[in-house]
């Protein structure tokens, strides 16, 4: 497959885990002063951290979260419970620091950038025909990896992808039946707040977006192209330029969980350095997940997107790292260990 | 009922939420920039927190978290995978640093006090007779209120008590069998990796602990002096000291649990002021839980004690408050709501 050259590079950079970094991550958490196993899940994400980052006694050194918007065109099909015109209201409400994700990427410590990717003049209505252009798509991807290259260059090593973009649920669920052939009733939620017969009136509209533009759901591109959004493909970009620079990806909900589908399908070793961060209220998140082999770490019925989840669990990922780093060993404390 | 003169005024001091505070957090939460209730479990934290702190917008002063260490004499009866020395071994790692629950306290930002509730010279064996006499219950009680205060006075008003004690979780779960009425086998785990073999022993132990004391499962302190622990007791006191004080508590696994299920029965009110850190994977725990009406913010597959679970949830906590106080209203921000 080729993309683009730098798409292309891209995903060649991304290869397994460290095994060297695994095994000793592993072998530490193994005489640290608790019983084995413990932890939980904060030993198994401490060992998935140091496969990503490749480092033994893996060191968070900077987190950022890339907030992405965009708009779109099946969103004139009443999809969504807000207006369009939000879209742009709140790309302002971000800049100016007052959205959800400002105060939570605030209280993790975590770099805020948001891109534009086609606010007000958004993907074509994909219940009428595909998304964007294969340009589009690839550019989509382009300014993705730009972005996450930018942030690892500023030290972040934690990276996780936002989304804003009225109607963005739609796409996100055609997106997820494609890849996970999964029945689009049983992956379609109510997004901002539609009611029941809305929510039967978007199932049809996601069946219709289907049935025109037939995905192949094994091609990311393809994916992207006929059923996307520019935000998501963007998302997309995000992850694959994380991965390739060894940072760990904070996947936050169902529309990142849709870009963390392409960027899957277009290199499956990605998988192993996505971080999954919650559990949202949209039914087709857990679904994506799944397919993925990823089990969120949070479960707080959230459902608002723009990076949310992702900021609330960079802490919890933080702290598997810490404990990792800081603990004594058995013999540094004088403990005994329970072969006793 | 009279205690002693300091527990029953703290447990006077205990009343129900802040209504006035509860419903100007829930009406603020309705207004500001998200479709509402999309940041699920944040939200209804951010209520809690305002009834509990009493205040419309609650601010997080000061973190603290109380490590209590006891040793059990039931733990002759080979109920643990570690021998009782461990429980003064780990009070020293305790204050030099190196436990979980240092790593994580200072990542959370909170203060830890380590307070030695009966070390080496623990609770007398559950089996056999009573654990304590109920002079040494209620000076427990005390000595933990008396703690809670110290943290309130000091700023802190997110409080959580860890234990520490090789043998704990057998007493746990006699507690928790005895106050919510489930079977033994029900509430009885691993603890720190027990076997097969191990897990029935510790199960007919339990069953004889009940027999033997005949605890009445509506009495805290019935329940406390028979069956309980001088650490559990502590920690119970530091539920009532740190509610009685307008603090929200952070109740951390399956030991602070049933120590949150003693205070429960002391003062029904407290539970509305529990915020329940993690769900343990001792089975118990979540028994326990359930019966409080307590819905865990965690799931992380933690076994750990030491108010490893509580510290992890600290940020968390701090985040639903910070949602509430820093994020712009539809009006502030100039977007439109789902109404237009």
């Amino acid at each position: 497959m080729t993309i683009s050259p730098l798409v292309d590079q891209t995903i060649a950079a991304i290869g397994p885990l460290d095994a060297a970094a695994v095994a000793a991550a592993e072998a530490r958490q193994g005489v640290l002063t608790k019983p084995p196993g413990s932890l939980g899940r904060l030993e198994s994400l401490s060992i998935q951290l140091a496969g990503i980052l490749g480092q033994p006694i893996p060191q968070i050194t900077g987190k950022a979260v890339i907030v992405v918007a965009g708009d779109h065109g099946v969103a004139a099909e009443g999809v969504s419970a807000f207006p369009a015109e939000v879209t742009p209201q709140m790309v302002f409400n971000f800049v100016a620091g007052g959205a959800a994700i400002n105060a939570l990427a605030r209280h993790a410590g975590a770099n805020i950038t948001v891109i534009d990717a086609g606010v007000g003049y958004g993907a074509a209505n994909i219940a009428r025909g595909p998304a964007m252009s294969r340009e589009d798509a690839v550019r989509c991807l382009e300014i993705g990896i730009n972005a996450a290259n930018e942030q690892a260059d500023a030290g972040a090593n934690l990276i996780a992808g936002g989304d804003m973009g009225i109607g963005n649920t739609t796409p996100s669920a055609a997106i997820t039946a494609a890849v996970t052939g999964a029945d689009v009733a049983s992956v379609t939620g109510r997004g901002t707040g539609v009611d029941d017969a809305g929510l039967e009136a978007k199932i049809a509209t996601i069946r219709r977006a289907l049935e025109v533009n037939q995905p192949d759901g094994s091609d990311g591109m393809d994916v992207l192209t006929k059923v996307g959004g520019f935000e998501i493909g963007v998302l997309a970009g995000v992850m694959l330029g994380a991965a390739a620079r060894n940072c760990a990806v904070v996947v936050d909900g169902f529309i990142s969980g849709a870009a963390a589908l392409i960027a899957w399908r277009l290199c499956p070793d990605i998988a192993q350095r996505y971080i999954a961060a919650h559990r949202s209220v949209e039914p087709g998140h857990n679904v994506g997940l799944q397919a993925m082999g990823l089990s969120p770490l949070l479960d707080m019925e959230m459902r608002l997107g723009e990076g949310t989840g992702a900021a609330l669990a960079m802490p919890i990922v933080e702290a598997a790292a810490k404990c990792l780093a800081e603990m004594a060993t058995f013999t540094e404390a004088g403990v005994s260990d329970g072969d006793d």
